[in-house]
C-alpha cells in the first residue's frame, strides 16, 4: 500500500490527504516528526519536510506541489481540476490564495505560534502575533463567501483542489476553535458541505498529543 | 502583446520572466508597486501580488504557480519540463526546494529586510536577520553543486524550470553581491551557463531605483 509521511495539523499535508481520499486511493499514514531530522527520512527528502508520498511501486513524490500535480495526472478516475486551461488558471490562483496569502497572513502564523514552537522547543506562543493573524481571518471568510455566492464551489461549478486547499487551512484553525463560523453563514454552509463528505472524516478524527481539539471540531452541526 | 505585471527583484516574477524568454514569448513588462494597492490592479488580482500575466486575448493568469503550469501547457514549442511523471516529480521537488525552503530560509528574509521594508516604509533592515539568513546560503550552494556534479542540470540532463527557479532566487541575492560564488566552483559553473543564455540578459539589465547593483552582477566573468 502507498504511504504518506505527514503531520496532522499541516495544511499542506491535509490538502494531499483530502485529494487521496476524494480519489479513493488507499494510503497508510505515518506521522513524521520532521524537526527530529531522522536519517531514514532525510534519505527520502533532504528538505526534511512533509508531505512525502511513497507509491506502491516504491517511487517517492516529495512536497505538496509535486504530489498534487502528480495525483491529478496519474489518477484520472476522479478529477479534482477543471478541464480547460482558463478554468485551471482560476483554480490555481485560488490554491495560491490559500497556500501563499492565507498561510502567510493567518494559518502559518497561528500554527507556528501554537504548535511548531512547542514541537521545536522554541518557547511559548506569542499571543499578540496570534491575535494579529486572526484579525485578518474575516477578510478571507468574506472572500470565500463572495465566491460561493457567485459559484457552487470556490473555482466554479465543481469541487476542485481549490476547495480542498482552503478547507485544509481552515480545518487546522478550526481544530483550535479559531474560526468564527457563525458570523459568516455562506462560508459556513460551504464548509458544512465539505465536512459532510466521506473524504473529510479522517481529518476530523485527527488528534494531536498535547493539543486537544474543541468539541465542535468534528461535529457536522457546528 | 502580452503584459507581465512584476517586480524586478521578486524571485517568483523572475522565474516567470525566464520561462517567457526561454520560450521566446514576447512580453511587455510593467512594474507594479503592489504595496500601493492600486484599484485597477486589485481588479486584476485581489490578492495584490505579482506576477500577473495578461495574455494577448486579454485573459488573466494570476500567480507564479498558475502562470508556470499554464505556460508549460499552452506553449509547447520549447519544453522546460521533462516528459515522464517521475522526472516531473523530481523537477517539482526542486522547484519547491527553492520557492519554499530557500525562500523561507534565505532569499525571502534578505529581500524582505533589504527591499520590502524600504518600499513599505517599515523601517531599516535588521542586519542580524540578514546575517543569519546568509549563513544558511552555503548549505544550498553545496546542494546545487552536488546536483550538478551528478547531473547536467538540476533536475536531470535538460534545463528545466527547476534551474530557472533556483537562478531566479540566487540572481536576486547576487544583485546585492550576497553570493560567495568563488567558494562554490561547481555552483558557479552552473550559474555561468545560465547567465550566458540570451533569456538571462533582460534580468541582468534590471536596475531598481534606490538599490544599486554590484558591478559584477551583470558580468559573465564574475
Amino acid at each position: 500500500m502507498r504511504t504518506l509521511y505527514h503531520l496532522p495539523l499541516s495544511p499542506f499535508c491535509r490538502k494531499v490527504r483530502l485529494m487521496l481520499y476524494e480519489k479513493k486511493l488507499e494510503v497508510g499514514l505515518k506521522v513524521e516528526r520532521v524537526w527530529e531530522q531522522r536519517d531514514a527520512f532525510l534519505a527520502l527528502n533532504p528538505a526534511a519536510s512533509v508531505p512525502v508520498l511513497i507509491e506502491e511501486d516504491e517511487s517517492i513524490v516529495v512536497g505538496h506541489y509535486a504530489i498534487v500535480e502528480y495525483l491529478e495526472a496519474a489518477y484520472t478516475d476522479v478529477f479534482l481540476s477543471p478541464r480547460s486551461l482558463p478554468e485551471k488558471n482560476e483554480m490555481r490562483r485560488l490554491v495560491s490564495w490559500f497556500d501563499e496569502k492565507f498561510y502567510k497572513e493567518v494559518s502559518g502564523v497561528v500554527l507556528h505560534e501554537k504548535i511548531e514552537k512547542h514541537q521545536e522547543k522554541q518557547g511559548f506562543p506569542d499571543a499578540k502575533l496570534i491575535r494579529q493573524a486572526l484579525a485578518r481571518l474575516p477578510e478571507h471568510m468574506d472572500y470565500i463567501a463572495w465566491l460561493v455566492e457567485n459559484r457552487n464551489w470556490l473555482a466554479g461549478e465543481e469541487l476542485t483542489i481549490a476547495d480542498l486547499a482552503a478547507a485544509a487551512h481552515l480545518s487546522c484553525l478550526d481544530y483550535f476553535g479559531d474560526v468564527p463560523w457563525n458570523r459568516f453563514p455562506a462560508t459556513k454552509e460551504w464548509y458544512m458541505r465539505l465536512k459532510s463528505r466521506p473524504a473529510f472524516r479522517p481529518i476530523l478524527e485527527d488528534r494531536v498529543p498535547a493539543f486537544p481539539s474543541t468539541d465542535l471540531y468534528k461535529e457536522l452541526d457546528f
